[in-house]
This record gives C-alpha cells, structure tokens and sequence, in this order.
C-alpha cells in the first residue's frame, strides 16, 4: 500500500490510500443504497459490475465526491485511471472511494498527484497506518484481525459513529487468505454485513458514500463455517468501533431482542428500540426507562403480547407484562458503570434472536452537528 | 363540559376533562397503531368498535394508564362507567383517553372522585381550558376554529412537539356542526389525518396513547369540498402548534417535496428530510446544509434524478443539480430571520406535492430527554 497527502484534510495529515493487492482477486462490495451516491460510488459500482475482480483500490479523504455534478464520476474514473497506468494493471480492475465533505470539486491537480506519489512509493500493508489516512472525524483508527489455523481475516475501517452525510461516512475493507468463488463471496458478505454493519445505527441517516468491501486473497482453503466465523468477529470489532467513537457517545447501546417467532421481527424491533431518541437519551441520562424501550419496540409493524413481554436492563429484570420497579436501582447502577449498556427485550414467543448496536445521545452530538459547518 | 382535578399533575392544577356531547353524534376516531398501547386506548377502541357512536368522553393527564398490566384496561372501563352512570348515559358512548407518565397505576380513587366532581359541574364549551386541562409538558394550549358560511369547525389539542412515550402523548379532538354518516366521516377524517397530524415529526417515535378524533355534531348540511377545507384547516393548525412546542425547539421547518411522480414518493422524500437529525441539527445551527437534505431525501425506497433534482430554503436555490454557492448567504439569513424555515425539494418529474413539518433539534432536547425522569 501507499499513502500520500493531496491536502484535502486541514490537518495536513495523509489523505490518499493506495492498496495495490498481491494478484487480481475475487472481491464483493456493498455500496449504500442511497439515491444521491457519490460520482465515486457511481463509477465504482460501473466498473465493478464489468468484471467483478479487483487487483487495486484507492481512497481519498476529506473529499466525498458528491453532489458536484456529473463530473464526480468523471473524476473518479480519472483517478483510477492514473493509479493503472502507474502500477501497469487493468483500470476495470480499480475502485475509487471517496469520504469527507459534500458539494466541492475534487482538487484533481492535487489529488493526481498524490495519487502518483502513493503508487510510487509502495509499502507492506500497515492497517493502522490505512485507517488513519481513511478516517475524516474518527478519534482513533479502526482495525482488527482474527486467525484459526491457516484461516486469516483482517481489516480496517473508518467512521465516526454517526452516519454523516455530510463528513461521510462509513468505509470498511475487509481480507481474507481464503480462496472463495464469486458465487460463495457475495451471499457470505451479505450475511455478514446484515449482523454487523447492518446492525449499527447511530443517527439513521444512510450516507451517500457508505462502501463495505470483502476481499478474498485466495491463497488457503478454508471451512466455510471458520471463515464466517471469523469473518463476522472482525466485521462486528470494526462496526463497534465506529459505534464506539460516535460524535458525542458516551456509551455503547447493546439492544438484543430474544424470543421473536421471526428472525426480521427480532432484527426490526432491536433496531426500532436502538435507533429511538427517546432510548438514546435516556441512556446518556442513565435513566432505566423501559417505557421507552417498550414504546419503541411497539412501533414497528410487529406486534407482540404486551402482557408477556420482558425488559432487561444489564441482566435486571425492569418489566414482565408489568413494572418491576424494585431493580431500577440495580438496572440505573450498570448504566453508570458500564461503557456498554445491554438492553434485552424477551418477546417470549419463539426463539430468534437479533442484536443492534447503537451510542447514546447527548450535547456533544448536536454541538458537533450544529455547529460543524459553519 | 366539566374539568376538575385528580392531583394527577405535580402542577395541581385541572388534569380530568369531560366532554358531553349534547346527543348521541356520529364520530371517527384513529387511534395509536403501536403495540404497546395504553389501557385507556385498548378499552376504546373495543367500545367504539360496538356502536361507533359518541355521547362523552373523558381525558386525564399527568398519567398515561399505560404499562401497568391489564388492571390499565379495567381502570378506563371503571371511568367511563362512573361518567355514564353519574350522566345517565349510554356506557358504550363514552370513550376514555390518558396521557402522562407511563407504568404509574392510575389513582382510582381520586380519579373517580374528580370524574363526579368534573360530571357535576357542567359549562358551557371552553377550548382553551379544554386544551390546559388535556395538556402537559405543553408550554401554551393548542385551540383553533373556522368557519364559512354556516359550517363551523373547531378543536383543541395537546403534545409538546416531541411524540414522547413516556411523558405521552398527542391528543386531537375536533369538532363540526355538519351532519356527516359514518360512510362519509371515516374517510374524509383518514384523508385530514394525513395532510395533519400524520405529516408532523418531533423525534419520529410513535406515541402509546396517540388519538385524534372527529366529532360530526350533525346540525346542518354542508358542502363536502368546504367542510374538508376548514377540517384541515383547523387540524393544520393544531398540528403545527404542536411542532412549534416542540421541547428545545427554535424553529419550524416545513419541508415541501414537488416535482414528484407519485403522491407517496412526495411525502415519504419529506418525511425523510424533515425526519434527518443531521437537518435538524443544520437548521438549529442556521446552516443551510443542502447535502444533509439531499442525503435524506435519497435515503428512502424512491429514487429521483441526482442531477435534475433542486433544493431551496426560504427561496433561494441552493443546488440545481450541482452546487449553487451564491445562494447560501441568503439561505442562512432566511434560516436566522423565520420562525418557519422553508425547505423545498423539486424532483423535476412530476406535479405531485406533499408537505411535512417538523422542528429543528437543539440541546434544549437533550436536557429534557435525557433528565426528565431521574
């Protein structure tokens, strides 16, 4: 990999990644299914569709590449044509990615530039070293690995909790030494994106830059239960960090949904309950408030028996078809102790099982966001 | 209608309402559709399902009768009986209604001493005391009235901006002097809801004890296209001064999407804007963050065309397909002038339109939210 400065950070520090891979590889991408994408985005997932392989990729930061017209796109293309010619590979085989601010040009002088002096100065792969010159807002880098046998998995992403649209957003990369077919990686990526960043929420906003990438490097074979396995425990390390350095969060919002006769119902009712305002502040004001809980559980399209269910807070039984008000106290204390406050809602009528992560809501947040761009 | 007090607000001023009715009348009401609803509401819905006719109805507040177990029903049916019997009317034409604190069992005994005081001293319509008495964390009483002609509409509301479970909730009560039959009431009042109080967001979380109802007093005949007109009038206006009430609220921001091809793409792209937190917070911080609404407005199901797509606030067009820069300081002066910011989202490829209002999102929010109940 390379990395190199085109100044469109005002910290001066690195701002383009290169990742030149050993081979051209099998690859799947999830890309944000929002309608105004960034020209990144736009001409990344053209390409891709082509030939489905990927040998390299780049990203700048502090830049999204969006919403500047139809020569977003244009200059991604001219990005990732720079980076072929430079390294001699196949330009259909090259992803641009782009993060930071919405609504100004690409300095494309600057940024071709940088682009040419990453590829020319080519370092062994440092995943530290990537996620800080992939990350706009984050207060620290974002990067894990996980080994079984001659199974490798390892990663890095950025984000800083919440889903900006405006400082976008979240990246994520994600490798594996295992050798997969297209047709085994895409319904494995899917699967595990779906419990680990489909499983964070932080303000609800999707971003129009969002992008996680699945890598196969292709060198082991590998069991595909181990590999998803350790695929989701990197996966699900990355998403928690970008929850855990929410703009403002003071707490990590574990909510775990149990008992559902339906795995979406589960999934659909731990995210009502982990993206509510109303939960959200209650946990930056340590307040067990299972009145929240269960009013934003009662708001999906789901309905449960009211007079069956249960709410836990940190393992204190608060509600159980009626108020418990005696483990308040015990439910209050794990809030104050806790950096991850686990909320169990039990449905009590099947046995699917969903959990969702989210960041508590405070001033920090709005002062953040009130204030960031002017 | 009589008001008396049960002691259930920590104010202790009026906090029990009953209306009577001077007959039996045709109404429609539209209740919560979240599952973890409100014994008041679970015993209303059964007993307006019987006859679906009106003579009474009686509102506490300062407790919302919700998450205490069954007993929450079996309260609401004692209420009404007592109304019924000390009015000597028909049990089944009177509905219940609560708002305020959930998990608190109601006070039977002082709510049904306070329900015979309220009975016994009938006087004559008052909807600003109608209004103080339903209300709680209301900040000033929501009350409206048109007429033409002789058709006559008016009503009275509560809700403090924010959809809050626990400290719920909204309540609408309207009224007409038409004679409406059930055939004509339950659609013309779906249709009000919609453009009204179903096209209003504060913190986007359904409420456990939400209803509005439409009351037919049925003295005169009227024109269908006006008495709509003055419906929605009314209702537009008791939804609006519950956005204005907002908790921490600063401004209104009307979101208006044009341009569409479909009613519901309109209105969803609206919600969608008016729901962002990220606009919220740009239009707290007077920022006139044209990326943040087209980041929300591509984030529904509905996809538009990113590059005929424009944005205006208080007017002035801010994006037009690409960035248009000179705009934004008048922009920012309308977001720092108006009360009411203007947001408008033209998708260019149809004539459908819809309107949603929501409020803007400041610390004041926070405070609430998170200290409220501790």
């Amino acid at each position: 990999m390379g990395v190199s400065c085109a100044g469109l950070k005002a910290s001066g520090d690195p701002d383009v990644l290169v990742v030149l891979l050993p081979k051209t590889c099998q690859a799947s991408f999830l890309f944000t299914d929002n309608h105004f994408k960034s020209g990144s985005i736009l001409y990344s997932q053209k390409v891709f569709r082509k030939k489905g392989k990927l040998r390299a990729f780049v990203v700048n930061s502090g830049n999204a590449n969006c919403g500047t017209g139809k020569e977003g796109e244009v200059n991604a293309k001219r990005v990732a044509e720079r980076v072929a010619k430079k390294l001699e590979i196949d330009p259909e085989e090259v992803l641009v990615f782009s993060t930071g601010v919405i609504g100004k040009p690409l300095p494309m002088e600057k940024v071709l530039s940088a682009v040419e002096e990453a590829c020319s100065d080519l370092k062994p792969f440092d995943l530290e070293l990537a996620s800080r010159t992939i990350g706009t807002t984050d207060r620290f880098p974002k990067f894990g690995k996980a080994k079984e046998g001659n199974i490798e998995v390892f990663g890095f992403a950025k984000g800083a909790g919440m889903i900006d649209p405006s400082m976008a957003t979240m990246l994520a990369f994600v490798f594996t030494n295992a050798k997969l077919s297209k047709e085994e990686l895409t319904p494995l990526h899917r699967e595990v994106c779906e419990r680990t960043f489909n499983s964070i929420t932080v303000d609800g906003c999707k971003s129009t830059n969002d992008s996680f990438g699945l890598i196969a490097l292709g060198e082991v074979e590998a069991d595909t239960g181990t590999l998803k396995r350790l695929l989701e425990e990197v996966s699900l390390h990355l998403a928690k960090k970008i929850v855990e350095d929410g703009e403002g969060a003071t707490r990590i919002i574990k909510v775990t949904v149990k008992g559902a006769s339906l795995k979406i119902k589960a999934k659909e009712i731990a995210r009502a309950v982990a993206s509510s305002l109303l939960v959200k502040t209650a946990v930056y004001g340590r307040d067990p408030n299972w009145g929240r809980i269960l009013a934003a559980a009662g708001s999906t399209e789901f309905p449960f028996d009211p007079f069956k269910v249960k709410v836990y807070i940190g393992g204190h039984l608060l509600y159980d078809g009626k108020p418990c008000p005696e483990a308040e106290k015990e439910a209050k204390r794990h809030m104050e102790e806790e950096k991850e406050v686990d909320i169990t809602v039990d449905l009590g009528e099947g046995s699917e099982v969903w959990t969702y992560y989210s960041s508590d809501l405070g001033y920090e947040y709005i002062r953040i966001n009130a204030e960031y761009r002017t």
